[in-house]
Order: structure tokens, then sequence, then C-alpha cells
């Protein structure tokens, strides 16, 4: 490969940190989003944010799109090259930089496993929460462009609350400071919370201060079974209701338990229409206090088993297990699609009915999990994308899916991103004004259009066809 | 006045709305912040967004500066017509549109005052934490535009933590919807923060959807008194490494003791050095322990006298005395300006020492009391601005402390906003990069610069001159 560009590029970091040969390439062409493929022209592992931003700068000089890939786990194709161009990955910016005990802060690199950090704190006794699935394996780069959430979102919040200060490399080159180790800063726009979930399309995330807080002193975890959807989900609003917020607050319904059941063989009640996995933190004697509040809610609200976890083995094993649910469900067909529309919590038994109901209309196989308490839904279709017939009913399920959602007052995305899957549905949710602002605001920071190209916009918006 | 934007104007919200009289106009000529005036051309007070949307389309079309305004306690000259133009009243505008227990979330207009919102939600056991000091009068557009904090910030965090939603009126007049009553939506860029914060330089604010939480069961208060302030700032770090998240951690130096106390006689320690008002909430048995904890950490760092409120009027009584401080240092001199420089929480002890240090140097009075669990310090001189030669003299240390806290990795502002005031000094704080892409973003959003214009951004940034 003779390009200029490239050239250029591996002028900046050496041969052995760039790769241009299409066998190398095709491991980067795809995320963990079915049906999205793409080749990028070269994948780069730079070394520091100044190597970054003299890529960056050829970039712009060539015009050649960009891509930020942490470990490739989106689920909306934010990170497929669609119009080719360099991935750039930050597999040698995977440093913890700082932790302030003072402060409690922790400075770190993109390229940092998130559960890594979440590891490293806890044994100093604090605590970093935004808790995504795969986090194992998904870098905290990643979680800040997606803004990622995950169980522990219902009483902590997700990233961007924990995000308080970053570096970044825009378009033109040029790296600006967000933020500090600081509580407080109005010193001009929040241009901290506009990067997270920006996912990748404003600039380049090369350094992130997070905020932490103390670890809860204690944990006590509770599954509820249920013989009907409904019971499980006016539990949930009664919890609310009751001024209680558990740390965790997660619905399965059967399929999804028979699945990880298979999968995790942890014990979970296969028989069961729907579980509840509820978790809560502090000190010990308050979470017990709430687990045995909730335990008779669930009770009160018809679950015909309650178990609270004896041991923090048996709690781990329910938490993890419930964590597998989407490699679970992907081991029943060759295609698995996880989807992630949110409504406000008061509608989530009126969702799950209408998600159940619009797999029925389209003869498609979804099963439900996610986080109940966020109304947070991840309905996921078990399909084969090599069978078009079927893949169209599975579009036309999760484009109801999507309309229902913003019908209830929800949204196409709680905690995926928009990417190139979602990118025809966001006006649905943000109207034509907040499209076309939105739009004013990714020309503001890329000019040119070389940051993450062909996400969050589409190049029009699908229009609403109703199968009656 | 005939001019024909006033009488299109006129025609959408009646004579009895709009003000244009000199008379009438000089009480919107300024805020709560010394020395900066400027008289609005008129004032407006519209019913409703519709009409808003009609009156930024005339400014639109006219060209005319339009100026949102709370109740005026800005502290940065936020909301003074520094170009003449429109002022935007809310006072029809302040009603609670719902209350949604089942979501958790609070819909109001932008009129509404704060503390309504606290008690109206705290008689249905729910609570909006953001407690200003001027709550009593701001309202929530205030707050909102100014990402208002308050004394339980370091546990509760600030405005921007609680806003899920908003509408707002761009400058064209076309309106979008950010948000909703959702836990989590990452369907795009996060207008909403990016609204919070922005002092009405990107659109107006015309409804809010606020997150509220269940209401802390219940309080305690301890007040410690200190003969050193080294020793009162020790005791701030020592909470914070003992892993401990007091609601309230408050600082108040001698001066300030002096005259809250000349004020509102509740009996504080006129001779102590220094004083910490520290609280914490939730279950009573966790708020004594918390509370038991603190007072010890207290007595350890050197604390001369410790006291545990043994009622609820008398720890009223000492929280309200606090929320006096303004108004009983501004009782001391013609003159009193409130600045809110802001540091890592670590750096408090040194940036309080600095202050003191700054004041001597320029022979200036500072009294000093703050948010000491968040870093944010309220550094307030007692001056006269008829007095050119201390004013000068003022207006140099208050350069001197912006330089110091940006040198401890700190802030210009940690709640009050930028507005007219600290423009000259934003870069210092985000550098000339940020305030280039800042400049975009507020080009995105508003390209004739009729959004409350000369805010956030000055005609040039201040040089810093040393003066040893």
């Amino acid at each position: 490969m003779s390009k200029t560009w490239v050239n250029e590029l591996t002028e900046i970091v050496g041969e052995e940190h760039i790769q241009t040969k299409k066998s190398s390439l095709i491991a980067y062409s795809f995320d963990a989003t079915p049906n999205f493929q793409a080749l990028p022209d070269a994948v780069i592992s730079p070394k520091n944010t100044d190597e970054i931003k003299q890529i960056v700068q050829i970039c712009y000089k060539y015009n050649i799109p960009i891509i930020p890939r942490g470990s490739g786990t989106n689920l909306a194709a934010g990170t497929t090259p669609t119009q080719g161009g360099l991935v750039i990955l930050f597999t040698r910016m995977n440093k913890i930089l700082d932790i302030d005990e003072e402060n409690l802060t922790i400075t770190v690199q993109p390229g940092v496993i998130t559960d890594t950090i979440c590891q490293t704190v806890e044994a100093k006794g604090l605590f970093y929460p935004p808790d995504p699935s795969s986090m194992k394996i998904s870098t905290i780069g990643g979680n800040i462009n997606e803004n990622s959430g995950g169980l522990r979102g219902l009483k902590y919040g997700v990233t961007k609350d924990y995000v308080l200060g970053l570096e970044v490399v825009l378009s033109n080159g040029e790296v600006i400071q967000t933020g500090g180790k600081l509580a407080k800063d109005v010193a001009g726009y929040d241009l901290t919370s506009l990067m997270v979930g920006s996912e990748g399309t404003l600039g380049i995330i090369t350094e992130a201060i997070l905020k932490l807080i103390p670890l809860p002193e204690s944990k006590q975890t509770l599954l509820a079974t249920y013989d009907s959807i409904e019971k499980a989900a006016e539990t949930v609003s009664s919890i609310i209701a009751n001024k209680m917020t558990p740390e965790t607050l997660e619905f399965i319904d059967q399929p999804t338990i028979k699945a990880v059941e298979d999968f995790s063989q942890v014990g979970l009640p296969t028989n069961a229409e729907a579980v509840l996995l509820i978790e809560q933190d502090g000190p010990k004697m308050l979470a017990e206090r709430d687990i045995a509040i909730i335990e008779q809610l669930t009770s009160q609200h018809g679950a015909i088993n309650t178990q609270i976890a004896q041991s923090e083995t048996e709690a781990h094993a329910l938490r993890e297990a419930r964590r597998t649910a989407l490699s679970a469900l992907a081991k029943l067909s060759p295609t698995t699609i996880l989807e992630d529309a949110t409504v406000p919590r008061s509608e989530i038994a009126t969702m799950v009915k209408a998600i159940n109901d619009i797999a029925k209309k389209y003869n498609v196989n979804i099963a439900t999990f996610g986080h109940a308490g966020d109304g947070n839904l991840h309905p996921t279709c078990t399909t084969d994308l090599r069978d078009k017939e079927e893949w169209e009913r599975v579009e036309m399920a999760f484009e109801d899916i999507f309309a229902k959602a913003i019908e209830l007052g929800g949204t196409i995305t709680g905690e995926h991103g928009v990417g190139e899957m979602k990118s025809p549905y966001l006006e649905w949710k943000v109207g034509e004004q907040g499209l076309q602002m939105m739009k004013q605001l990714k020309h503001a920071f890329d000019p040119y259009n070389i940051m993450n190209p062909m996400k969050i916009f589409a190049k029009s918006t699908r229009k609403r066809v109703v199968v009656s």
C-alpha cells in the first residue's frame, strides 16, 4: 500500500504500529452489531496524545475518516468504518495515570479496561460505579464515547455522572482540556458532558479524569420469581413508589432465564415467567433493612418465591449470570440483536407487553431483560440474518419497538448509542429541529466530517410505515 | 417609544406585559453584581412558549439582543443588558406543571422559585437537592442557566445532575425538546447538559423536567470551632479521606463569622478563627453514626469545640445563618463582591491561605466562606466602588485569586457562572483552543449573536499582570 497519508502516518508511529494488510483489517471491519461491516484502509496504534495529534493533522489534511475504537463491543455499529479510513486503537494507551485519594479521582488513558478501573479502586476502598455488562472487555474510552450505563445505574447513574475532565484531540489536530479534579466548574460551556456519549464524532478522547466515591460497605442480593410479567413490573413501580432506591433492579423474562440457566447453571427458576434481581448496597444495617422492605413488596405484588443470597459467592453467581444474558442468548441462533429502547420507568409493564405483542405480530423470537429500574429494556432477537425474509420481519419488529418507546415518552437508545444502526431513527426522538441543531453542532466541531462519519446522522430519516 | 419591533412585540403580549419607560427599565439594568449596569430597550413578560417563540422570531428579524432574566441574583453580571435589547421575564411562567411520583420527576416553568419546588416536593416525601443560598428568591430558570450549586453539593451534586429534559426556544425561534422523564437517554448529543449552565447564550429555556429523589429520613448538624484555618482545612481532607460524604461541609472564616453573628445572632463563636458547619442526612441510625465519626475527626484535627444541634430548630438556625453570609457581609460596606474560585478539595487550605495573603498584599478586606467539601470558596470583598483607587486594588486582588485557583488545578467559577464579569478570564481556564471551540459552538446555536450577547465571551482576554 503506497498511499501518501499511510506513509506519513507510518513515520509517526513506526511500521509495527500501523496495519494495512486486508487480512489484518478484517478484524476491525465490524463490531458487536450484526449486519454492519466495512473495511478500514488502515489501523493504527499510537502511543500518546502527541502522536494522535499528528495523526489527526494528517487525516485533516487528506480528509481521511477517523474511527476511534475500544474493544469493539458496540451494539449500534458505532465503530464500523462505514466510509473506510483509519481505525485508531488505544491498546498502547492503556495506563492508569493517577489515583488521587484526597480528591477521589482516577486519571486514565482511554485504553484501560473498565473492570480494571473498578478492581483497582476497590482495592483502595473506592468505587467506580458504571458497570456495563461488557465491562470485563470494554475500554473506558469506549464507555465514555457511548455514555455506557450498567446494572448499577438506578442508584449511581451512568458514565457521564463520573467524568470530571477530558483531554480531547479535535478534528483539526488541536488539543483541549475540559473540566478537572473539580466537584464544580461552570467556566463556559460544559464540553465534558458534550463529549461524553458523542460516539467519536466530535473529537478523540485521549485522557479522562473520573470521579470516584467511597466503596459501599456491604451488599444484599435478592431474587424474586413471578408467574406473570405484569406482577414483576408492578413490583418495580411499587419499589420506587415506596422511596426505595436499590443499587440494582433487573428484569429477566422467561426466554432469557432459560438461556442464562442453560449457559451458567446457577439455579434460576426456568419455569418462572419473569424474575427480578434486586441488590442494595451501603452500611450493612441499611442494606439489610432495605432488602427486607423490598422482599415484602415483592411478596405483596405476587412473587411466587423470593430468595436472599446467603453468601457473596451465591450473590456473585446470580449477578454474573445476569451479565451473561447476551452471550447466553447468542448461543441460541446464528444472529443476535440486542436493543435498548428505554421508557419512563412507569411504562415498563406496558413496554414489555408491547414487545411481546410485536414479536408475535411479526413471528420473531424476542427475549427481554434489562434495567427495569431505569426503564431501560434489552429486547433481544435471536435470528439468522441469512434468512432474508425473516430478517425483514425482525427489522420491522424493531422499528415498531422504537416507535412504541417514543410513543410512551421514551427514547430509541438508553445506553448503547445511535451509531450507524439507529441513525435513521434519531429524528423520531429529537425531532427535525433537534436533529438540525445536532448537525450544526457536529459541523462546528468537525467541519470536514472526518470524525467517525456516518454515525449518529443518517442520510435520511426512516419513514414510519405502519403494518397493520 | 415607537420602534417597529417594540410595536410588533406589543401585539404579541399586549401593552400591559411590555415595559419601555426608562423609570421601569432601570430595575432591569443590573443584577446582584456591583459595577455592571446597562439599560435594556424593553422588558417583556410572555405567558407561554408560543409567545416566546414569536418574540424570538421578531428579535431574530431585527437583530435585537435577548436577555432572559430570573430574579436577578446573578453574581457575575450574567443578566445585565450589556448591549441593550429585550429583557425577558418569566413572572407569568411560574407554574409547576406536573409532579410524577412514579417516575420521580417534576416538570416546571422557568419562573418557579427554587424554594417552592423544594417545599412542594418535600410535602410528598421527595427531594430536590440543589440549594443555592439565594433559593428563596432565585428562579429555577436562572438556576438551570447558571448550573447553580449550593450547600448540599458535596453529597448530591448541582443543578445539572437534576435536569432530565428541557424545552428550549432557539435563536431562530424554533423550539426543541431534549431528554425526557428518562433515567437514561443517549439519542444524539446531550443538548440538555449543554444548555444547563449556558447562561442564556444558546437559547431560552421555557420548560424543564427535573429529577427528584426520596427525601432523606433525618438530618444531623454539627458545628466545629477552630483556632486556626489550617486545622479546619485539614479536617475537611480527613473527612473525605475517611470515606465520609456529608450532605454539607461548609467553611466559614472569622470575618464572616462575626458578620453573620451580628446579622443573625445564633450564637456563633466570634472569637474562632474558623468554623465548619457539617450536616449528614439519611436514615437516623446512619446519620448519627456518620456525625459521631465526623465529630471524632474534627477533635482529632484540633477543633477547640464541637456542638451537635439538639433540635431541628437549632440546626435550622445554624443553616440559615450560613445562608445569610452574603447579606451579612453586605451590611459592612457600600459594595460587596462575592467570588467563587474553586480548587480541587485537597487544595482548600492552600487556597484559603493564598486568599488571605493576597488580601494583605493589596490591603483589601476579604472574608472567606464556602463549600469546602467541593473546594468551592466564596472570597468576599467588602469595599466601596466609589473609591477608585481601592477598587483597582480589589480588582487586582481578584485577578490574583483567579490565577492562584487555576495554578492549583482549579477554575475561575464553581457555581456563579462567567457572565460579563469573568469573561476576560475564561481563557485562563479553558485555553485558547477551548475558548475557540466554545465560540464556534455559540455560533452554531446563535449565528447572529442575539442570545445574551457579551456574556461568557469577552472582546479580549485579560493579560496577566503580575504585581510583585
